[in-house]
């Protein structure tokens, strides 16, 4: 981590931040500073240009210190000028999660890779887990983004799958063992050596870096073929939000027409369950804590019936009727009462990561109900949910933004002011 | 409830407890009371005798009183005499849960009834629950037993199934609707107006009274036959204990041989899960809190591996191992260690009732794994698990008692004093 260039503890009833400082060519404005929930966020709106007009790359941090919580304090840091690489990226360098450019190298490609030209990245929710070291295992400079599609750039001589010119997307793990017992049934994502897109070690030792970068090296077995004419922005969400509800509504049939479905959590994985379930034919039901998202999931979405989960009349009329119901909803919430609305031997699929689940065993007894976990899916249950999307012409509800902007987005995620999934213009950022 | 006819307070260091009473044709001793874990306890090994001679249906009921822990005070509570009806059996009067002779009538047999004379009756933890009021339902006098084998005497005529002479079994109901989703699925066990074998309210408005009597009355839908020659001793426990085990397994196609078995708790319900794990060809673990069980685990059971639950090297060596781990342990207890046991897609059925189960939901999601709750099973499967066990000679552990060493029984069953299954030789009894 680099010095501070700037620290100075301005009053929070000014409108902008004003600051001067001798290796930048001009002022710098910053917008106020947005109220917390988070201890760090970043306010900056513009870019930071050194003396001779290149762009730097600046991290702005600011906390609160003052129990009146108008005094903040406010560091500007800028990245090590020593950076370089053949990929071009956005990385949080610490906890406060603040991403700014960042180069580094990806490694040449081997005999089975597959080298792509990111176009486009998703903004999942773990991008924030991470990037804010919520896990307390963040490996700095933390490159995000596990959602990503691109273009085939060159292929290993040993390639099968793919060619130069090639859609393809990568998801949120780039490698595994190959040789266990659920790499051996396209588990991959079970496997106990599976690699994580970014974050993770890879087999070589190194930390892997996500999609917030303008190339990545990945063996084939690790890619998916994007079919033609799918749009690569509207792919990107798929090789997460898409495949993490497609994989528990397959495994538990729930591509039977006439079957009822809930969705609790309308963000972007909760709009890809509802938009699944239509295809499959299931009368949909969304949960949602806001009455706002009523219009968008009924006439956007599709979805048959809307109810707000604090609605105790409008839950309890729905009781012992849903077959499934995919629990997308972030934070902590109860869960008998969303069990007991579904029919005997009906199950809820877990997709979330609360920080517990408390139930009364009665929920699942009385009824043979069942609690059922899922994470992400195999490599062929991926491809096979990417053909499905351009097959029933699926598409995520997605902003496209640049990456300059990632700052706020992530933020605008946490304050769930998304619908329903940003994709970075990867392409048209750097 | 009757007034009490003795009330005194003598000091625990005597041997025996000595009463006098006009009443009473002579003095009546009573074993010291045994410690507490529960608020009442009976501690009679004698009946009580009327001056005339006839047995008295008395309840003795204790309480410390003092914080030395050695005084205590004794009621003595007398049955009403107007008691009558065509069966005879035995009661609990009040929370106390003392169970004391009591006769009631049983409906005449309709025309698709079956009556038999009950033979045995096993001991479940449910009539422990419900005889002491633990789920503040209890309707007293309260009549427990829902292990029910006996012999038809009587068939209405439009029964079809069964006729006199006929080996029989009732489990825990004698009712549902037959016209929901689930009656019309053999789930009758979930239909919502199924009709617990006791203390249920029966669709005449009666309340039901089970297996610690004489015969019982029931309608040929929620009766099974008990294959010739096949003990009726043995095939009372199949009826709750044999089914709330043999359910969930089959649902989960635990009956492929080479599959992994865990089995928490070795009760009734967790050594007949050994049992059908063996039958099914499984790999069983038995998981206790006690080395004492390892040699019957082992070498009565045939349970191929025991660990002790609080061995953390022994419970860590399982990891990621078991295809299905059935809980019937009743206390509570964790579940992510447990959780973590089984394979990537594994199950964990639930069929016990503590007081709250708290799971961490990286035990689920992390390896694609499933709670799973179950309670005893519908018609057809439990009439298929009877006949599987006769035709694989699986058999109960079962400790046959009468009726007037209930009380004992009862708090034996508190204390897991017990292999495996207390059965009441009602036959015998009265």
């Amino acid at each position: 981590m680099d010095a501070p260039l700037i620290s100075q503890s301005p009053c929070f009833n000014q409108r902008w931040f004003h600051w001067k400082h001798p290796r930048l060519r001009a002022n710098v404005d910053f917008e106020p500073l947005l109220p917390p929930p988070l201890p760090y966020i970043n306010s900056s709106r513009r870019r930071l240009l050194s003396a001779s007009g290149d762009r730097l790359p600046a991290i702005v941090r600011a906390s609160r210190s003052c129990s009146c919580g108008r005094n903040r304090s406010a560091v500007v840091h800028m990245a090590s000028e020593s950076e370089n690489g053949n990929c071009n990226a956005w990385a949080a360098r610490d906890p406060s999660g603040v991403l700014s450019p960042y180069k580094f190298d990806r490694r040449a490609v081997q005999r089975e890779d597959v080298s792509l030209k990111i176009t486009h990245c998703g903004v999942c929710y773990a991008d924030v887990k991470w990037t804010r070291n919520l896990h307390n295992d963040s490996k700095y400079p933390l490159v995000p983004g596990h959602e990503i599609a691109g273009v085939v750039t060159e292929v290993g001589p040993d390639v099968k799958g793919f060619k130069v010119g090639d859609h393809v997307g990568v998801g949120t793990y780039v490698n595994s063992c190959r040789d266990c017992e659920n790499c051996n049934s396209s588990l991959e994502n079970y496997c106990p050596k599976s690699v994580f897109t970014f974050n993770g070690i890879d087999t070589d030792g190194t930390v892997t870096k996500g999609g917030y970068s303008t190339h990545i090296v990945v063996h084939e077995r690790y890619c998916f073929k994007i079919p033609d004419g799918y749009p690569l922005a509207k792919a990107a969400p798929l090789l997460c939000a898409g495949i993490t509800v497609y994989t528990p509504m397959m495994r538990h049939n729930m591509n039977q027409p006439g079957k009822s479905l809930g969705v609790i959590g309308l963000g972007g994985l909760g709009h890809m369950a509802v938009k699944f379930g239509k295809a499959f034919g299931l009368k949909v039901t969304v949960f949602s804590t806001s009455e706002s998202k009523r219009d968008e999931a009924i006439n956007v979405l599709g979805a048959d019936n809307f109810v707000i989960s604090s609605n105790t009349q409008q839950m309890e009329s729905l009781k012992n009727s849903l077959h499934f119901i995919v629990d997308t909803a972030s934070g902590d919430h109860p869960f008998d009462p969303y069990l007991s609305l579904l029919k005997v031997g009906g199950v809820m699929a877990v997709v979330c990561f609360p920080s517990e689940i408390r139930i009364n065993p009665a929920s699942l007894n009385v009824g043979a109900r069942t609690l059922s976990g899922s994470i992400v899916g195999g490599t062929k249950d991926i491809q096979e949910m990417v053909n499905f999307c351009a097959a029933n012409k699926i598409y995520p509800e997605i902003e496209i933004i640049k990456i300059d902007y990632i700052n706020e987005a992530l933020q605008r995620l946490v304050n769930r002011d998304i619908k329903y999934r940003f994709v970075i213009d990867i392409e048209n950022s750097f």
